[in-house]
C-alpha cells in the first residue's frame, strides 16, 4: 500500500508540512506498514521558490544586488545541491516589501537586481533557472533586468537609459549586441501564478499598477508606453510575446524574460508539481490525500488539490481533507477527487477551530483510514 | 452488499426517518445495487412506544381512562396487527403534561389509568404488553395501577384507599385476592430509560419528585412512606424488588409492575433494538450506519448508536454519521464504532446548519460511500 500525502497549507491555521504530518499520524494506526510519501504542496504563489528550494535540499546564498529603487539590497538565491539549478524569487531583488509605502512608485523602480541574480546564477555555473515573479514593486516591463544582462536601451538623443519604469516613455532604440552570451545555454522557467497579458485593461499596469503606487491618472499613459516599447522591441528582435498569457506577471518582467532570454512560462502550481515530481511519485500510489483550508467550487480554478489529483493515475483513490467546504464542492467529484471531508467537529469559536487544526485533521484522517 | 442504516434522530433538526433517508440517498450513487435496510431508531425515551408501534404497523386505539388527578382522560394504546401485543405509554394515562402547572402534586396523583390500560389490553386479548414508563405526574409507587388490577389496600381503620400518592402514608394492609387472574398469563415488559432505585437519595422521590411538584420539605417523608409501604408489600407478597435498577422509574410504577405483576424491566434502548429485530437484521450486514445529532464521550452511556453497534457482528463495519462531535468521541472506536464523521461543512449560523441537516447528512454519506 502506497500512500501519498500531498496537501496545501490550511491558510491561517496550519502550514502544509504540519497538515501532512497530521494526516500521516491519523493514518498510521490503520496502516502501520504502508509506504508513505509526505509531499506538502505550495499553491505556486509567493514563497514558492523558497519551498521548492527547501524540498530539493538546495543551498541558499545571499547576494548584494540593485534594489527596486536602485539602492543595494541583500537577495537570497538558492542552488540545487549539484549547483546546476538556481531558484530565484523576483521579490528578493525587486519586491514591493522592500519599498516603504510612501516611496512606492513603479515609474522609479527597476528589475535590474533580478538581472544581476541571473548573472550571478550563470557565474556560479547554473544552467537551469527557475524564476518566481510575484510580489514586485516594478512595472518596467523587465528592461532593468535586460539591462543587467547586457541589453542596451537608448533615448531619442542616443543616450543610454538605466532601465526604470519611466524609461519606457523614452526608449527609441536598443541592441542585444552586448547581451550575455551564456543566456543561449541556460534554460529559464518563469513561475507565474497570474495569467494577465502584458497590456490592456487586464494587463500588468491596469491590474497591478495601483497597488504598487501608480496613480490612477497615469494608468493609460503607462500602459501605452509599455505597449509601444514592446511593439518596438518585438519588431527589433523579431519575436512575438505580447499575447502570451502571464506575460504581464511581475510588472511585465515575464514579457522581458520571454523576449530577452529563451524563457518559457509556467503556472506556479504546475511548476511545483513538476519540481516535486508529483506525477512520478503518484504513478503507483494506491491512495493520494490532498487538502487545503477551504474547498468549494473555486478549488477548481487551478489550486493545489486539483493539480495533485490531475497527477494521480486512475487506479489511485484521491481523497481530500479540508478545513471547511463551501458551495460547489460536489463539482470536485468530477475532477478526480473522489471524496471530500471537512475537519470541523462542531460549531465552536473560530479561534478554537484554528488552534485545534492539527488534531481535527488527524482525527479526520484516522476516521478515513478506518474505512479503507 | 447489505447495508443497514439505523440512525437515531438528529435532535432539533431532523427526525430519525429523514436521517435514514438522507444517508440512503448519499449511498445509492456508489452502491446502487446494495440491499438496504432503513431502520430509524428511537433512543428509548419518551415517545418510544409510539415509534415502536408505528415500526410494527400497530393499530392505535383511544380509550377513556382515569387521569393523573382522577379526572377522565383519553389515552392511546397500540396493538400489533395480530392483536397479541399491546404498546402502552404510561404518560398517556398519567402524564405530567396532563396536569396544569399549578395543580402538579404527586401526592394527589394516581397511576390508576395505567392499570385500566392494562386491563383494556387484556380484555382485547393481548398476551404481551410493553409499557413505557417516562413522563409521569405520579409518585404513587404504582398503587393506583395495582388497585385497577384488583389489588386492595386498606388504612389503619380498615377502609379501602383509592391509590393516590398520599395513600402511601396510610396503608396498613393489602390483599391480592381479587387480583385479575389474567395477569398470570400475560408477559409484561417495562421500558425504562432511567436506572434509579425505588427509594433513597437517588430514588424516585428525591430525583423526580420536585419536577412533578413535590415540595422540597416533603421529600424525606414521602421517600420514607414509599419505602415503608414497599417493605410491607414485599413482605406480604414474599418478593424482593426494591433493589432492582430502574424500579424507581415512573414514580415507582416500575416497582409496582415488578411486584404486582410478573413484569421484567428493560432499558428502553434495549427494548427498541429487540422490538426492531436489529440484531437479526444486522447479523449478515456488511455495513451498519449509525448516527445521532451529537456524538461524544456521553454517547457511551447507553445511547442508540452504541446499542446498534453492539447488535452488529464483528464482520460488519460500523460507521457513525453525526451532526457534530465533542470531547471523548475517540472512545467510541473501542466500542464497536469504527469511524465517526460529523456533517458540519463550515462555521455557519446554527439555523443554517439545522436547516441544511438533510443535505449535510446526504453529502457526508456520499463521501463515505465513495471510500468504501
Amino acid at each position: 500500500m502506497k500512500i501519498v500525502i500531498a496537501p496545501d497549507s490550511f491558510k491561517e491555521s496550519l502550514p502544509a508540512e504540519l497538515v501532512a504530518k497530521a494526516i500521516h499520524e491519523g493514518f498510521i494506526e490503520s496502516f502501520p506498514d504502508a509506504e508513505y510519501h509526505l509531499l506538502p504542496i505550495g499553491d505556486g504563489g509567493e514563497g514558492t521558490m523558497q519551498s521548492l528550494a527547501s524540498a530539493n535540499q538546495a543551498v541558499i546564498e545571499t547576494v548584494s544586488v540593485t534594489g527596486p529603487l536602485s539602492e543595494p539590497v541583500h537577495a537570497k538565491i538558492a542552488f540545487s545541491s549539484d549547483g546546476k539549478k538556481a531558484y530565484i524569487e523576483m521579490a528578493e531583488a525587486s519586491g514591493l516589501h522592500l519599498v516603504p509605502f510612501e516611496r512606492r512608485n513603479p515609474l522609479n523602480a527597476t528589475t535590474f537586481g533580478v538581472g544581476e541574480l541571473i548573472v550571478h546564477a550563470m557565474d556560479s555555473g547554473a544552467t537551469e533557472l527557475v524564476i518566481g515573479v510575484g510580489g514586485s514593486a516594478t512595472n518596467d516591463g523587465g528592461i532593468g533586468m535586460a539591462a543587467a544582462l547586457g541589453y542596451r536601451f537608448y533615448d531619442h538623443e542616443g543616450a543610454l537609459v538605466r532601465g526604470i519604469g519611466q524609461d519606457l516613455f523614452h526608449i527609441e532604440s536598443m541592441t542585444g549586441e552586448h547581451r550575455d552570451p551564456r543566456l543561449d545555454k541556460v534554460k529559464i522557467t518563469i513561475a507565474a501564478d497570474v495569467e494577465n497579458p502584458l497590456t490592456g485593461s487586464n494587463g500588468a499596469t491596469y491590474v497591478y499598477g495601483p497597488q504598487k503606487g501608480l496613480k490612477k491618472e497615469m494608468l493609460e499613459e503607462v500602459d501605452s508606453a509599455l505597449g509601444r516599447f514592446y511593439e518596438k522591441a518585438c519588431s527589433n528582435f523579431n519575436k512575438e510575446i505580447m499575447s502570451i498569457p502571464g506575460s504581464g506577471a511581475g510588472g511585465g518582467i515575464a514579457a522581458g524574460l520571454l523576449l530577452f532570454t529563451n524563457a518559457e512560462i509556467k503556472k506556479g502550481i504546475e511548476l511545483v508539481l513538476e519540481e516535486l515530481d508529483v506525477k512520478n511519485i503518484c504513478k503507483d500510489a494506491d491512495l493520494v490525500i490532498v487538502g487545503e483550508g477551504r474547498m468549494d467550487g473555486q478549488t477548481l480554478n487551478g489550486k493545489a488539490p486539483l493539480g495533485v489529483a490531475a497527477c494521480s493515475p486512475a487506479s489511485s483513490r484521491v481523497i481530500a481533507i479540508c478545513g471547511s467546504i463551501g458551495d460547489g464542492s460536489e463539482k470536485l467529484y468530477k475532477h478526480g477527487i473522489h471524496a471530500v471531508f471537512p475537519t470541523i467537529p462542531a460549531l465552536l469559536p473560530v479561534e478554537r477551530i484554528m488552534n485545534d487544526a492539527y488534531n481535527n485533521i488527524k482525527r479526520t484522517a484516522r476516521n478515513i483510514a478506518a474505512l479503507l
